[in-house]
């Protein structure tokens, strides 16, 4: 499990996690968009050089995957734990991705860009993840030659993503935003600010299970440390909104929002069987439940890996095996009671 | 608690309850629908006299309650008791029930006839049922002069219970034949044959909780053995039918049964405010799991039990107090909760 799932960070309640993406592309070498096989087989080789070489521990902490020698399930896995990007999980051949033992530094070779660094941290960390996203960043530029342009700054395949290459963004559990239906002006303010929020898992726009991610549209006229800080400021707004909602509400509807969270646990402890989405929501209302001290046996930690675990490819690989859907929501609503239950008498043992 | 909740009886699992009533009027006195307050007090008086006359066990055995002497709750407690109907429950001034200890031998005195007398028993035990009646019927009779003319029969207030004065029927669980529309070819076959199919609780005609009672529309032109036998009939294939879709819907459908069984179970056990509506529904999965053998710590009497427990007269009665819609919803839940972990409990104990 990457460490972004199983470590606890700050704002936790609200902010599932912290990511930064740099974009990068080397100067003597077409655009992925151009598609040629052994320029790709050589960046590959080139990026995974520049990192191996800087010295053992990196030697021994990094691993290189070739995207052809990942199962279609494997590749699925990595989509849900946010390791790699779904058009990465898509592209096959000359794909590669590279990533540390915590799985919290990834990097994605040919994906749009020759390069996307990424930093993954759990909670609130955006700061921290530019940090350590800057630093494998340094390392490699010390070895390769990136394409960067004076006045430009660094060249990328999508004209959105020109000058830093930086894309920051957060995930957000707002279930009472959503409740509400505040989430709409957030919206638009986010969108008005330069901001995009989407859904986190699920078809299309859907915002399943009350996640949201939240990230800067923009990486051009701006240094890295203010698109980051904007970015930054407003998530700290919709957390204070969320908060002083929950605050309100629990003061005002408690049986009402009780309700709501046992029946939830009620389901996912009993059912047998259970689509992803539906599995999301319960699992939402649940974390909402620990957040606001309802529910004492179960960790915010634990729920945040369960969102991952429940997942059509997390699932078809704990399960070894590649499942039809019926037979998918059975073996869901199973782990879900297994874990839940496994999860539950260990901290009642630690009391 | 009355007797037909608390004990076993024949084809338990689909006929919670069979019951014959039977309609009397004193020949010497106006009927019901003529008011008068001296004429009823009186009658209250004679047919309470010509039950205690009987002997000393008799009148150990028996109580007679004035409607007035009863809270609007305790009233309500008794409709939903099917100790008396709704009818006798609304009427205050003038009338009175007259049962025994195990409440399974009950008359109501001016309600819509001058008596009506009713046994009540658990599962399918018409003929018994009717046994039991006829015997309190002779001890009156021995007593008191039924009006009766030679050719139409027993005279009743209304025209439908003239002649035999009988009214059979059974309650039944039919979440099958419900969940698969079936029921609505049984309705209309019911229909056709003179039989009456109306919902057991809930406003108007609504079948809350899978829960049907079947009974004769017409007392006349049959003996009392005939119409007790064409009920009995009919209720037999329905028995049939309701068993046949069981048995062929765990063959082919068992995860999405079980599915809703246990989902139901998670439900009930984790609710913190629910509707009588909403629980009879959870309870009639949860009587159909036990009767498919998915349910093993769980007893279909109990659940029998609870089914009665729950409604608003009964709940208010437990907790000794006249409560206002959610605070019942949120009451309800509560003591669903407490009432399976307690018989849980017990039942694992007795392992």
């Amino acid at each position: 499990m990457p460490s972004w799932m199983t470590k606890e960070g700050p704002d936790q309640d609200i902010v599932v996690s912290s990511r930064i993406r740099l974009a990068r592309n080397l100067r003597n070498y077409s655009f992925p968009t151009v598609k040629d096989l052994r320029k790709e087989v050589k960046i590959i080789e080139l990026v995974g050089e520049s990192i191996f070489s800087v010295n053992k521990n990196m030697k021994e902490d990094f691993q290189l995957k070739q995207m052809e020698d990942l199962t279609d399930i494997e590749r699925m896995e990595k989509v849900e734990k946010h390791m790699i990007s779904p058009q990465l999980g898509e592209k096959i051949e000359g794909a590669a991705v590279l990533f540390n033992r915590e799985e919290n530094l990834i990097i994605m070779i040919n994906e749009e860009d020759h390069l996307r660094i990424q930093a993954l941290l759990p909670g609130f960390q955006l700061k921290k993840a530019f940090g350590m996203a800057n630093q494998i960043d340094d390392l490699i530029e010390e070895k390769l030659d990136y394409a960067f342009d004076e006045s430009l700054g660094y060249l990328t395949a999508c004209p959105t993503n020109v000058g830093t290459g930086i894309r920051g963004s957060v995930m957000l559990h707002l279930p009472i935003l959503t409740l509400t239906g505040h989430i709409n002006s957030i919206l638009q303010f986010s969108n008005k600010v330069g901001l995009a929020v989407r859904g986190v898992y699920g078809e299309g726009s859907g915002y399943s299970g009350n996640l949201y991610q939240i990230s800067n549209q923009i990486s051009l006229g701006a240094t890295e440390e203010e698109i980051i800080q904007k970015l930054e400021d407003v998530t700290q707004q919709i957390i204070g909104k969320e908060r002083a909602l929950r605050e309100e509400l629990i003061q005002n509807k408690r049986p009402e929002i009780e309700d709501q969270v046992y029946r939830s646990r009620g389901i996912l402890e009993n059912s047998r069987m259970i689509s992803s989405e539906e599995a999301m929501n319960h699992l939402s209302n649940l974390q909402l439940g620990v957040s606001l001290g309802l529910i004492k046996d179960i960790t915010s930690g634990f729920l945040n890996q369960l969102f991952i675990k429940i997942q059509p490819g997390s699932l078809q690989k704990h399960y070894n095996n590649e499942l039809i859907l019926s037979v998918r929501n059975q073996k869901r609503s199973s782990m879900i009671r297994e874990e839940i239950k496994r999860h539950t008498e260990n901290n009642n043992t630690e009391e």
